[in-house]
């Protein structure tokens, strides 16, 4: 543990959130930024800080001089001044220059991920109107329309109708050389942060899903629902652009999940980034700590969420005045699980980023529940309802079992819990059954519900290729009174449990299973108190009205 | 959310760790310490901070008039001038200078305490030789001796094993007048965290076990690995305690567990405590955060744990040597769900508290083996096996099914599953199936099993009493095979589910429980996904040899 000193371009709140995390590191952070009282500044009392643009080639040296290693927390920096730096071996610089600069161009970074077999939407340079005319025609409307550099949370973009909004755009967007995307019709934007240690070690954090309103981060949802199959292939087209680039730090990697199940790489940041705060409080070690350790070049923290769920939303500045801004933190005191980071910024200007709020949770679904207040306050009468990941998954030999295990599937609706239910039959398809078994706890099932009858194969087949527990339901067939079913379900050989409940009781299927779910969900345990309480109650209802109404006439 | 300035007495680890929290809600935390780049002052820039004693009047006013609300960080302040302050309503100070001049004097503490019935170990003032020796008499040996005041850290105790102690326990004590106590011989120290708002309103955080080395808090284990009716017992102990005194914030409350489960106060603590870091990493709402939130009377956050289960170890100076002192966080780098947090103090001393190490878990299991290797680092060769809180209970209904359910013990045993065992007759000892049934869950299991045979109604009689799944072993009788078991405990009623496994297969039960672990504590899904390897392996070998050996030979 020697002590460190780091230096940082750029002293807002991603600079101060690495200050946090330096803080209990005993790693001094010196910022260079114009405000004396900058985000990060506030919270770093060293004298050290160097007032100045973080593009001021002087005041960069000036850092430099006095750090052991050079940061910055965003890509807009003088790139030339740090490429010499680092050449001349007078400062460690993490990531290197050239990822920097090559990010700063988004083209260019189109390029060279294009060259690396990283999807990405097709595009084209498009210097001028006649250029643009010309991607229209080969990409078709809606039509995405970039500047290469000095672009950030959706300044710099500019979405095409038709060709007539081409004189527009080009006044709109005018400072800059453009480029032409084809629009990615996405069914959801995924991020990763993903971060490598000078060494090369690389680690991802959980895919995450971010929503945004008007070009503008406003929700990361940790860990995104999505199939487990989209999350693999997500976070393996991350860290293979990551790979891509040179030098230590975490790297935020916007994606599109398209309607196939592909992923595109939409753009990379190369420094912790807003889809990431949520880690500072769900996950085990935080981006900014990751950034730190990354750099410093030591061990990396792990990645892994230390709680089932959490949303994060961003308090943008919905005018200049600060009591409104901040109705939402005002609203999230009351808020269990919910956690406020204001930046310490002065002044308040509408969508400028004055904060963020945390919500974690037992479940997505209260989670969920508990971020809706405040949501309400910022986004009133909208309701963002996320589909979610089911957690238990109902699966049953044929469509005549139906009848018998909805009524199952009827009272996890009931508990609001997230299940899925589809037809798998062990003797009609043995491959489904084994993809199906198989997959079932890395796509976020807690637990599996089977219903099958005669010669009733299904839940112990699954139990034999799955680690999660599997509740069997014996349906009743034609002959034998379902004993057949039972004694098929129930006489598993040791090794291989299944749960079995009564001949056609789905009901208690589906209670089993919220039982196993309130173990460690105190909701759900809730919910089966009073589910409880309430058959008890209907008991004793009726032996009021037979005691009542006599037993002759009840 | 009204921009706050907060003054704290005190610039110390436990105000360096209320800046943290205070920066990301836009509180202003100004410091009252003597020490110019005191751990506080470092992480808040602002120029505002008092340089001096914080016992010192005149620094107090002036730090008073610059401020909403004052608190402290340590008990040993000047209480007279904050008196005054708070009299005149110079500043409102919280909590109340009387709280903590009646805390200054463990003495007048304990007396207080008694007075409110709540219950203490018994002591009496020992103003001399012979006052000692008298309470010698009353309470045996060994004797505890403290000083009234000025004690923390064991600073201020002696243990008197014999008379014989005397002199030199009051050479050593000789600062302030003493008391004795009746020695404790208690089987766990415990501790909670209360905070209580201006309005009156309490929340408490979860019971902790504290483990002390040389008088100094050494380990923090959160939750403590107790019976939930002593969790209950220590909770409503420490808030009646805390309702007995004045003014807003976080107490720490510290207990000694008796042998018959009783809980006695030790001490009080009106402020943040080292039994309370843990909850910045574990908790939805730090302890650091809400002293903040109580003194300001804003909605209090919740205190419930976030994590599962959280363990933290001090690191205390094993000399003047810097680099030996942090060996355990440099250790600790490299363990999944370690936060290090350094206080920034720049010098090192024996025994002095220069930082500390929150892991956490999905379990208590994982996070006993995780900080393993870091406390070895402080006491090697010293092992710190905890007792663990059992997850599963296997119960049955007669020692006669013991040889069928000590199989599936052994399963649980194999997989290091903490359970208990035990014998609960649904028809000799209906009352005790009750009462094991109905505190189950409150009591920390996560699944119960239940083997009986014959007209086999425990299993369902306990599902019917608990939230949690039960699974129902049948046992084999001497008569019907065992489907007597097998019908008496699958063919529940709907709405009262029990997970039935074949007849006498109790290793299938065990196997099932830990799937319902593993559904949610990733540690244990991987062991049976391991376990489901090796039963293949094995019967592939059987394979291999079958066809070497040939089927008449085999």
């Amino acid at each position: 543990m020697n002590i460190h000193k780091v230096g940082v371009l750029g002293g807002g709140q991603l600079g101060r959130m690495l200050v946090e995390a330096a803080s209990r590191l005993n790693i001094q952070i010196i910022i260079l930024d114009a405000p004396v009282d900058s985000p990060a500044k506030q919270i770093e009392a060293t004298q050290q800080h160097v007032h100045g643009d973080f593009t001021d080639a002087d005041k960069i040296k000036h850092l430099a001089n006095s750090v052991d290693v050079l940061t910055t927390e965003i890509e807009h920096v003088n790139a030339t001044i740090l490429e010499t730096l680092a050449r001349e071996r007078i400062v460690n610089v993490q990531p290197s220059p050239s990822t920097i600069r090559l990010i700063q161009d988004k083209y260019t970074q189109k390029i060279h991920l294009t060259k690396h077999s990283i999807p990405v939407a097709e595009y084209r340079e498009t210097l001028n109107h006649e250029a643009i005319l010309s991607a229209g025609k080969e990409f078709g409307y809606p039509l995405m329309l970039k500047s290469k550099t000095l672009a950030y949370d959706g300044r710099g973009n500019y979405v095409l109708r038709t060709e007539q909004d081409i004189p527009d755009a080009l006044n709109t967007l005018s400072k800059t050389p453009l480029y032409a995307e084809r629009w990615a019709p996405f069914v959801k934007e995924l991020a990763i942060m993903v971060v490598r240690r000078a060494n090369g070690e690389i680690r991802s954090y959980p895919v995450v899903e971010t929503i945004h309103k008007e070009n503008i981060c406003h929700l990361v949802i940790a860990p995104a629902q999505v199939d487990g199959v989209v999350r693999q292939r997500a976070q393996a087209v991350a860290e293979d652009a990551i790979k891509t680039l040179d030098g230590a730090g975490v790297f935020g990697v916007e994606m599109f999940l398209m309607d196939d199940g592909a992923i595109l790489v939409n753009e990379i940041a190369p420094r912790p980034h807003n889809s990431g705060h949520y880690t500072i409080e769900a996950c085990e070690t935080s981006q900014y700590e990751n950034h730190l350790r990354a750099i410093l070049d030591i061990p990396l923290g792990s990645t892994s969420m230390k709680v089932p769920a959490s949303i994060m939303v961003n308090i943008l500045g919905v005018s200049n005045d600060m009591q409104e801004t901040l109705r939402p933190c005002a609203e999230s005191l009351s808020i269990d699980g919910a956690t406020i980071h204001l930046y310490g910024k002065r002044e308040c200007r509408k969508g400028r980023k004055m904060g963020h709020i945390t919500v974690v949770g037992e479940s997505m679904t209260q989670t969920q529940e508990r971020i809706k207040p405040i949501l309400a306050t910022i986004e009133p009468g909208v309701t963002r309802d996320l589909a979610l990941s089911p957690l238990v998954g109902i699966i049953m030999g044929s469509d005549s079992d139906l009848p018998v295990m909805k009524i199952g599937a009827q009272i996890l609706k009931d508990f609001c819990v997230p299940f899925e239910l589809s037809i798998v039959s062990a003797h009609r398809t043995p491959l489904r059954m084994v993809e199906y078994a198989k997959s079932a706890h890395k796509r976020g099932l807690k637990v599996i519900i089977a219903g099958a009858g005669g010669a009733a194969h299904l839940p112990g087949m699954v139990a034999a290729m799955t680690p999660l527990p599997v509740i069997g339901v014996p349906v009743r067939g034609s002959s034998l009174d379902g004993v057949d079913s039972l004694y098929s379900i129930v006489q598993m050989p040791r090794g291989v449990p299944v749960a079995t409940v009564a001949i056609n009781n789905s009901t208690n299927a589906a209670l089993l299973a919220i039982r196993q779910l309130g173990a460690f969900i105190p909701g759900f345990l809730t919910k089966m108190e009073r589910y409880m309480e309430t058959m008890e109650t209907e008991v004793l209802k009726k032996v009021q009205r037979l005691d009542s109404v006599g037993w002759d006439s009840y």
